[in-house]
């Protein structure tokens, strides 16, 4: 079903979250898949069903659809927001789970996805990585001896994270690909472990 | 100074070398800048100062041009060859040691940078990005109990070194991309150690 909504006026009611959802979702897919350039918003609408004029009205322009595409889920946010408050000791394997979890969510994964994907291109987009990496994995925790030991902390806890999601779910390179996850975790979690409290100066 | 070869003669005998190096050096960095949709062999041409039909003539066509600037460098393979020689004990350190002169090498940087950006969006990179982590970081060494732990154990390196070198030196999110060579080596080290030689299963 293609549907036009003129200017001023809005889409049909009861319909507007659901056309607007599948919208987005077809936006992260197509960004993630062809990156900024690769993207447009005709290319957008045709995934998802749409006219293109809908695209520019829920969303204004492509600036628009990729500042919506790669804005943080708010159930992301409240995921690893609850996961800072498990116990310092067990906070690595926390981490882990977390970021297994985010990324098996319908709406989380794309999210991610999108924001991984078009990072690499987009000055915009890698702002808005930092953002994500800075509020999700640097921003919460009481880590280190001071504010720089909690950001480096934070900083190499990311850097395994974000290579293992690489690896496993955007480059899906074996058999870190196919591994289960407790065998992810258990291999995983002591690493975060050693950034979140050991010693990171010992040779 | 602008050059136009026709289709069946050759460049220039002592400038082709030359001009070649130059294209595939744009190509690199115009790949890993705006990806494979937004390079254009006439943008490429422009940054490397020559005519696009030379492009044409030392390359063939645009996939040919994305082929040659994310082919391993010799120079890389050689390194990454020596690094695995290693006694095993101090492979940890040494793998992080490459990884970072690998990043600051004037030929080796743009060409990893280039992998793992386009590596985003097209499957044919992805491919190569494949190959590069297989022969770079998987396929030489002894590593595990058998076969498959061998390969995990060098997924787990690879997903650390590669998340490792996106923080610090493609998306550059702080204080990673800053923090000393020295520092790094020492916080990152052990971590790999453990994913040599360590026992993956404990909990």
């Amino acid at each position: 079903m293609k549907l036009v909504a003129k200017k001023p006026a809005p889409g049909p009611r009861d319909e507007r979250g659901v056309l607007a959802a599948r919208i987005l979702h077809a936006a992260r897919d197509a960004f993630a898949e062809t990156g900024w350039a690769g993207t447009t918003i005709r290319s957008v609408a045709r995934a998802a069903d749409v006219d293109p004029a809908l695209v520019y009205h829920y969303y204004g322009s492509k600036e628009g659809l990729l500042d919506a595409a790669t804005a943080p889920e708010p159930s992301f946010l409240a995921r690893v927001a609850a996961t800072w408050t498990v116990p310092q000791a067990e906070l690595g394997r926390a981490l882990v789970e977390t970021m297994l979890a985010n990324w098996a969510d319908a709406d989380i994964g794309p999210f991610l996805r999108a924001v991984l994907q078009t990072a690499a291109h987009e000055p915009k987009t890698r702002e808005k990585l930092r953002l994500v990496v800075e509020r999700s994995l640097m921003g919460v925790a009481a880590l280190g001896v001071d504010e720089r030991d909690r950001q480096v902390r934070s900083g190499l806890i990311s850097s395994q994270l974000m290579g293992l999601a690489l690896m496993r779910f955007v480059w899906k390179i074996e058999p870190v690909a196919s591994m289960g996850d407790a065998e992810v975790v258990d291999a995983v979690a002591p690493n975060l472990q050693r950034y979140i409290d050991g010693d990171l100066t010992a040779r």
